[in-house]
């Protein structure tokens, strides 16, 4: 294609509302377009790498065995309240009514569909397993779409459903779409790490994300260098220190004036703040949105709370939980803001940190004002509703599989898969009957891969100062043919051979015949990030040309013949 | 693929809710899949073919210079606001709201995305023709979905938009879009008409709908066999009678009682149909939906009134015209319920129908029940504010342009080409600068095609009563292989060597493989509707199968060899 009759229109400015460089080098190489917050339009050359990452996808799921649909957008309500996720999915569930006031919503996942589908249409073991998916647009109404691709309001995923007889053979099914994953994103060029995942609103036993490493991802990885363990930050277990083997000193009720935080009534006290224990205090809302009780969850002074453990621990939805108002619930519970601990309070769900179990002696507050407690031992002076890991996971903590120190690193969520079990066929009736015309529950698998965020993801890895750096499987164009100067005679007339030359050899080729100036054209191609640029300049009537890579600060003059066979060269072993 | 692989589940009853054949058809091949009432999911073969219909599309859309982009389907409201659209639209615009209450509407079509892009990235003639188009699923809340993929709330449109310096420039991007348009519906299998068409809520000068003609379609047209005339029958042009040369005789109201209708009056009257006038009466909405006002429209007894041209008239959109409660209007108007005449109405738009003004001594309501007026003539006893083309062209009217009587057909709308002009670039400021830099209005057009509803419209057009005749083009597979006595090993043997022999040749073909009665898969391959048939039986230990094409009865025993010959020839010459 020739630049000069392409829709291209590159910024030199940093796009003001763009924070991470995959945002703002896609806005800048005019690949995407922001429609309004949340929702972006794809451009020609955008949208082209994005088709591109659509094949490989679809090619590795064809290979896996997957068998290809294509499902609506538009979900009745009605499948979502009998899945029971109609609630539990919150207010990131965009939704929406038809003229005569029906609810329905934009599907941000297709397991009641595809399940729907399985339950009127597979009735015998002869027709499984079966793997269907679909690549199309999904819908979440984010409180906070951000980072361009990374967070947006719709975006296109890859979503696929086994349908297995047995968990034996999820297990088989769940392996092969492990590898097709690994052979998605290793061509689409991406560093990554397969991690243990919490399973949230998804539901199910097993997950796995697989995470592209970048510091600009939202996904914390916590993994160890020693064995093979690798979880999100979210579900990353912690391992309990063996418990204390000393004397239960006895309850000492000590005056602490002012010391709100737990820094203060260490510090105040003298004491480490692994020997306190803090509170964190919540309300919980039921289906309708309304409050339905408080919980204070109990940690070592010291540790983080993991909400997503605290929440699953409780049963409810993410969004069912939020942080307290201290006044409202200090009147109803007892608890006293700054100075609450475990043994004042009243209608209220304790939940206490499975370590502090083995822990003696701690300090916490007395539920009182200006008061602390010392010596406070679980069992002795109080219990808990729930007893559960609800701590995060911290770089340098023993990993809980073999106690060497673990380790962290960001990254984007560009998969996940989930071992879905019978959840869904359970609770929407999608059952086969065996050899013997037994019935069992479908056993099921669901794995989503975000192909605009993958976009987003390789141009994180991929980028330099100068713009982006595609790799050749998904590059917009291979090669970039620039004319030096266009209207000089030799120089287009070489530029149109060698960009004939390679399109008949099947490289994808761009052709900068713009009458712009030679350095905006070489800006413009790095920041386009095209594998391949030949330049046609002043020596053009000798032949000779220039070769260079994207990804090496090489700039060779080779004759014109060789730079098309390098290019041809290049591309074919590379894509 | 193997049938015994494919998720595939054909039904042998007419499923209660399909009425017309392409619906019944799909449904019943297992193609497609109802989710709700019109939305619809694409099964493995459905989707196949779906997507060979967006690859001619996309091939023909390239060779006329188009660029493909994809925009999002969440389109904020203010974009039709802008454009005066957010009103004109109507009912069927699907409107929805973010969790922070913001309004958005799921887009039906995309000019004010697209002409948002281009006054943001356009500025100068250089930048000038361009053509871009996306290929992306559209949504219409319908009042009544119907006839499955034909009339559907989700839907998958291509719709290109071009931008000219001038519109001498649009009518040759025109031009060549309508030559792509031609090639894409040839290429389809279809047997179509281009007919000039309204422009409906899209707007702009002139418009050609692409009608694949059929007995089940829901467009109308009027076409002349003599010149070259074709139309919707929304928008064919009526040609008035000369005005008649006699004298205009004295009113005479004379006493009808209980004749309500036009055939009622006339034969009590004794006079024929046509020289009788008939009033429609309507009330109008305004853009807050409130009633703003009556219409009363009067055309020739015998005559249809084309609602479109009468809306047109008004300068509103059609869902702002109802019909009128005759009694609450009567109060206000004066009219009475089947004895309305122009003569006696107040706080009233009368609009005439143009015919009108040339009849003389009409007999029309006296606005007084059980009373009817004789001898009215339009500029003597009643005036208009409104005279226009209000009524329907009729099959053996004369044709507008050569008064041969026409024809009417009947067709399914799978195109429709519009040369909007400056519409949306005069509402949205889209502006370019020529040589001299003066900035002019970009002229634009658009061009729309109903994907999924051309692929009904294939089926309509390609069927017989045992089930579908895809044409090679679009067909799912090109050919099935079906085993007769599948566990018979000469059988298997010689069925897999013909497969893997037709997919080596890039045949597409099915291995019917299951364990089903011959005469299953027989019924099966023929509502399928794959073009090219190969049954191995039981002369396969002799190397002789038997070679049918689907739209054939011909049934030819050949030697293996020569049955794969013929079926790639077939497909080769065919595809």
């Amino acid at each position: 294609m020739k630049l000069s009759k392409m829709h291209l229109r590159t910024l030199r400015e940093v796009p003001s509302e763009a924070e991470i460089p995959s945002h703002v080098l896609l806005l800048r190489a005019g690949m995407i377009k922001k429609i309004v917050s949340g929702v972006y339009g794809f451009m020609p050359l955008g949208y082209r790498s994005l088709r591109k990452i659509e094949g490989i996808i679809r090619e590795e799921m064809d290979r896996a065995g997957g068998q290809e649909i294509n499902m609506s957008a538009i979900q009745p309500a009605e499948l979502w309240q009998e899945s029971g996720r109609w609630y539990a999915y919150g207010p990131e569930l965009w939704r929406l009514k038809d003229r005569s006031g029906r609810d329905f919503c934009l599907g941000p996942t297709h397991e009641e569909i595809f399940t729907d589908i399985v339950r009127n249409e597979v009735s015998s073991y002869r027709q499984l397993p079966l793997n269907l998916y679909q690549i199309q647009h999904k819908y979440r109404d984010e409180a906070r779409p951000r980072f361009g691709l990374m967070r947006s309001r719709e975006f296109i995923m890859k979503d696929a459903y086994t349908f297995d007889k047995s968990y034996e053979d999820l297990d088989k099914s769940y392996d092969t779409m492990y590898g097709a994953y690994e052979r998605i994103f290793n061509r689409c060029g991406l560093t990554y790490r397969a991690v243990e995942a919490d399973t949230g609103a998804i539901g199910g036993s097993n997950s796995h994300e697989f995470t592209a490493l970048s510091e600009v991802g939202e996904s914390e990885v916590a993994y160890c260098e020693k064995c093979n363990m690798a979880a999100t930050s979210e579900r990353a277990e912690c391992l309990d220190a063996p418990a204390e083997d000393c004397e239960m000193l006895a309850l000492e009720e000590v005056l602490t004036p002012g010391t709100k935080t737990i820094e203060d009534v260490a510090n105040f006290l003298g004491l480490p703040q692994s020997r306190t224990m803090k509170a964190l205090l919540f309300v919980t809302y039921n289906q309708e949105g309304k409050e339905d009780g408080y919980v204070a969850a109990f940690l070592r002074g010291d540790r983080e709370l993991n909400k997503t453990k605290l929440v699953n621990a409780l049963g409810i939805p993410e969004h069912a939980l939020e942080f307290a108002d201290e006044e409202k619930m200090g009147a109803e519970t007892g608890c006293v803001g700054g100075f609450t601990g475990p043994m004042g309070l009243r209608n209220c769900k304790i939940a206490v940190d499975s370590e502090l179990l083995g822990i003696k002696n701690l300090c916490t507050g007395a539920c009182k004002l200006d008061h602390h407690v010392k010596n406070v031992n679980y069992g002795r002076d109080y219990e808990a509703d729930i007893v559960a890991d609800l701590k995060m996971l911290k770089e340098g903590d023993p990993c809980p599989v073999c106690k060497n120190p673990v380790k962290y690193a960001r990254g984007i969520e560009v998969g996940q898969i989930f071992k879905l079990g019978t959840k869904y066929s359970e609770s929407m009736g999608a059952c086969y009957k065996d050899e013997n015309m037994e019935e069992h529950h479908i056993v099921m698998g669901c794995y989503g891969i975000g192909v605009t965020r993958t976009l987003a993801a390789i141009v994180e890895q991929h980028h330099d100062g100068d713009g982006i750096l595609w790799p050749v499987s998904v590059a917009p164009y291979h090669a970039i043919i620039t004319i030096v100067s266009s209207g000089e005679p030799a120089q287009e007339s070489l530029a149109e051979e060698v960009y004939d030359e390679l399109v008949a050899a099947g490289v994808e080729a761009l052709l900068d015949d713009r009458s712009e100036r030679a350095g905006v054209k070489f800006k413009d191609a790095d920041l386009l990030g095209i594998p391949v640029r030949i330049t046609v300049g002043k020596k053009a009537g000798e032949g000779i040309v220039e070769y260079k890579l994207r990804r090496s600060p090489a700039n060779e003059e080779v004759d014109r013949a060789e730079a098309v066979r390098r290019a041809i060269e290049f591309v074919n072993k590379e894509k």
